[in-house]
């Protein structure tokens, strides 16, 4: 039964959707929708901050986005699914957050440094990307949101919109929610290289890669790196694919490959096999709903006009408040 | 005859209008709108940067300053009039001109290092106030304005927003106008202390002031600081009230002033009565025409009502150019 609780979240529109989000947070969304209220959209003001060199992609990832997430199973009747520029109150209390948020706060953000610092091909030293956890302070309190599924590492940035919703509340009268986290403690799913999966490292399997591409991706997955042999023994609990094992197999499967990995009695290449067997009829079915939203595109936008009126409507809701509250 | 050329210019909403605003700015605005298309707004988001710890007056400045442009003689046929915050593409694009404003030009820009030390009892160090220029950069974009009525002191700020509007065209494609400075040579206005006429020194004549104020105020006023006794000659050009005769007193009024004040010929209480003949039927005037608004409340809500949405219109169109070239 659905009661007072309001989940919030997005993800940024940056690229293909990839088992990295479906296993962190898509996975959850599709549980959370039948017990919450729940808003889901396309963070693509969010994919700006990083990608204002080259937009040209960021709606194509918006829409084929959330045609994934349909397919997945996330239930347009269940929860409110729409892309964050279609409802221009995010840009409005993001101004209105935006003058009460000091400097300092955004300086010292870990994340903000540790960004910077990463992707240091992109000149990231913009207003728009310093002022990003006021985006993002704006997106979840425009909603109500009341818990926020998020990882570990995602902490410090929920942190900031907790102190922003504070200080606006501090100094307008308490009109806002401070969200919670809902801390999913799903370990990372780890890349074809050892690496976290993530788009800027080119080590994902896509949903929508083609079922050859994830049998080739999946054949040169990384192992353990101290297997060198088929007769040593291996560590799966230092195994890249071993993740993805963790995710797709059923105990007996795991169980399996544990002992067999570590005492070198099936290979890299049975275990990799062995993956596959419950790997790719997942992904078949996938693919077949997939297939059916992108012969049916109006589906698709049909779901997203629907999401974005009911999430304006609620916008619209809280900026009245807010403007009340600012005597604008 | 109006021609191609679309004047934008705003007042920030943080007080009363006083006759440093008529001169600096209104004025011109009066004439500028049988020239050419003008757009005209209350600047409630800018007041906002700094007040945002008592927005309480904001709304009521932005009406009250809205009904004196009317009756000093700005007219809702020949330009349109709004509130800033009533049209919503503002705050988004600003959202898109922050995604790629480099920091270091705001930081770098001198006005806010200025205003910063300036204004020590109001802590500034805000995302907004920092964002500043690129709120006036999309203010002025939104509606494609071709030349902006400025003062020598603003002119860094318009070469901000020429700077951002020119990266943006680079980054999308030649769509937005670089705006040109429409120069006023006007001198400062000075206020009853000797420093330019402001809200924030409280040496203001306002619109709004009572007659008998505005005679207490001139009464006074600040004279040539040299000028110790009613015998010793005076220096004009060194004298506060010396500014308002040059704006409210005729060629002859103020020849017989300044050779007057140069010999000593006359004392400063005779040439405030002489400021008084000229200043007085002007503001009796403006009053009246004032007061007929103040009992006819609708009528400047209608004219608003008007003004956001003829300028509504302008922005959508804009913001519908501006999304395409980032193919959002």
């Amino acid at each position: 039964m659905k009661n007072s609780i309001r989940v919030v979240s997005g993800i940024r529109s940056t690229g293909e959707t990839h088992l990295g989000h479906y296993f962190g947070a898509l996975k959850n969304w599709i549980a959370l929708q039948h017990q919450y209220e729940c808003f889901f959209f396309a963070a693509d003001w969010h994919a700006f901050t990083t990608e204002y060199k080259d937009t040209s992609h960021i709606r194509s990832f918006a829409l084929n986005n959330v045609a994934d997430w349909l397919a997945l199973g996330l239930h347009p009747e269940k929860a409110t699914i729409f892309i964050q520029s279609h409802v221009p109150e995010h840009a409005e209390l993001y101004l209105i957050f935006s003058m009460m948020t000091p400097l300092g706060w955004l300086e010292r953000n870990p994340t903000y440094k540790e960004q910077i610092q990463q992707l240091q091909n992109k000149d990231l030293s913009m207003l728009g990307f310093l002022g990003y956890p006021v985006l993002q302070a704006a997106d979840i309190a425009l909603y109500r949101g009341t818990q926020v599924p998020v990882g570990e590492d995602q902490l410090s940035h929920l942190e900031l919109t907790r102190e922003i919703i504070r200080r606006f509340n501090h100094l307008y009268g308490n009109l806002l929610l401070e969200p919670e986290a809902l801390l999913s403690d799903a370990p990372k799913l780890l890349g074809s290289d050892g690496r976290k999966m993530s788009n800027s490292y080119g080590n994902a399997i896509y949903l929508s890669d083609a079922k050859k591409v994830v049998i080739d991706k999946v054949m040169t997955y990384m192992t353990d790196p101290a297997r060198k042999r088929r007769q040593d023994p291996g560590d799966p609990f230092k195994c890249p694919l071993f993740t993805l094992h963790q995710r797709f197999s059923g105990v007996p499967v795991i169980h399996d490959v544990i002992s067999g990995c570590q005492t070198a009695g099936i290979g890299c290449i049975d275990c990799k096999k062995k993956l596959l067997e419950s790997l790719t009829p997942w992904h078949d079915a996938f693919l077949e709903r997939r297939h059916d939203l992108t012969v049916h595109p109006k589906k698709v936008e049909e779901i997203l006009e629907a999401g974005v009126r009911k999430a304006t409507l609620e916008a619209q809701k809280t900026l009245l408040d807010v403007r009340g509250a600012l005597k604008l």
